[in-house]
């Protein structure tokens, strides 16, 4: 189900569903939505902290709670991952979130929110967190391509056909071919996290998206033999790749368990903890083209009047 | 299903499905099992490396099939942990495993075959194992207490009652109360690991063991949020918890995750990557009195002659 596209003076909350963010971050929180013409309003669990948590879960759900239920409240921007919103899934009012139909636009642990989103057939928006990304020096681009794409929309038939990292297709990260299904998947580690959960994706059939940051290669391999050993990898139809920041480039880990399946792979995908990273949304259909290294949508996402 | 207890002059297979030792390790080795009065036999797989595993998957799941195929074998002894043995699982002929009826001693990575033994139907022993424990100076009381339950059995009625963390009950994490289940379970983050997978176990009305080590807190409670977002901790009888020798002990979220739920819970027990380490037997019924501080056999693991 689509959302509309961001109208200049559209109010936007950033909240904290997981971990808390310096003050000098948010700091830099204000300026940023006001250059590009938005109207935010920043919500209390943004200025929590209760160790790795951004206050506690009653505070951070409310406030999901709160924006959700305000007509005024155009998307809901995540101020950052980190860890904590897995823990408010079976807390959250899923049926104020079919009703609400709001954009959610976030990454990493929020990948636990675009699980929920996706269960109750709503969109997501895979891309860039201001205290995370777009308050940081050189980011400007990630900047200008989010917003451009929150103002313009994203319509069925639009073609996503970023730079791929040349790299990738270097290590033999590449499975030609075409397939088509939802775009579903996020952060590895909590792909794997949501298995055996309600909140886990239907992978039947999907083109399954995939990131990570910061894991040693044996939990990159425990995570993927999970998926494996879940039938997840079976049953995708194909696979997009993004930034797989570890010390280690899990490069061939990820051939042995993904490239060898034969299913249609797409490596490089610049989203993720890497940079650039740009917009990605989930939980859509998408046709995947791993020759051209594009993905086309087959349903709108964000409609520009 | 119970096993029998082994006599002097068995032959204890040692195989590595996981990570490989050290040489110096496996040069203690021998001397280990001649000292308890048994024959030994190395698979290849102990002396194979490959980055983190012993070893390709092949030549681990051949040694691990070959044990189960002999019927010289009394049992089989894991060498160490780290990872590995989850990879296994879809290769391992489950059949065999069954007719086999070998006793499995291990633990940490190994509670993925602790699952399978316990899906066929097969009692197992959580223990310390040879090249991880056994070989390591001051150690000699958990050698001693593993070989002696070997010899002597362990039958129904059985009480184990060790010398429990005061620690632990001083942190508030106990809960007092009795029941009866299955104990399942082992090491943290595999049982989280398994999850939505076939290997997962069936928590419904079972007695939980978890035991950890060296985990970031967020990641504890991650791995304690899967648990609870899938249903396991709800469907739970009870819970033992070994030792979790983290950097920070996470007793707070153990506390909050676990003893809130009111079920009779039994914290210190001395199974785990602490020391000491006592065997306990998973897969099978057990009586869980946490007032006490013990659990009763409710059938045969070990018969003795």
């Amino acid at each position: 189900m689509s959302f509309r596209a961001l109208q200049p003076g559209d109010l936007v909350a950033v909240l904290a569903p997981a971990g808390p963010a310096r003050p000098e971050a948010l700091q830099a929180i204000e300026p940023l939505y006001a250059r590009q013409g938005y109207r935010l309003r920043l919500y209390p669990s943004c200025r929590a902290e209760d160790g790795y948590l951004a206050g506690p879960d009653a505070l951070r759900l409310a406030d999901l709670h709160a924006a959700l239920a305000d007509d005024a409240v155009a998307a809901i921007h995540c101020l950052r991952g980190g860890y904590g919103a897995m823990r408010l899934l079976d807390g959250i009012d899923a049926a104020l979130v079919r009703r609400a139909r709001k954009l959610l636009i976030g990454y990493s642990d929020i990948t636990a929110l675009h699980a929920l989103w996706c269960r109750e057939g709503l969109a997501s928006l895979h891309a860039p967190m201001p205290a995370s990304d777009l308050v940081k020096p050189g980011r400007e681009d990630d900047e200008t391509a989010l917003f451009a794409l929150l103002r313009q929309g994203l319509r069925a038939g639009d073609v996503l056909a970023p730079a791929l990292d040349p790299a990738t297709r270097a290590a033999g990260l590449h499975v030609g071919g075409r397939a088509q299904g939802r775009l579903v998947g996020g952060n590895l580690s909590l792909v794997a996290a949501l298995l055996g959960t309600p909140w886990a994706w239907d992978a039947a059939g999907a083109i399954l998206f995939l990131e990570d940051v910061g894991e040693e290669p044996y939990r990159v391999d425990r995570l993927l033999t999970q998926l494996r050993l879940a039938g997840v990898l079976g049953a995708a139809a194909g696979f997009v790749l993004g930034s797989f920041t570890e010390q280690e480039p899990p490069a061939a880990l990820l051939r042995e368990m993904l490239a060898t399946l034969g299913k249609p792979l797409l490596a490089g995908w610049p989203s993720g903890h890497g940079t650039p990273h740009r917009p990605l949304p989930l939980g859509v259909r998408v046709a995947l083209d791993a020759d051209a290294g594009t993905l086309r949508l087959c349903e709108d996402v964000l409609r520009a009047k």
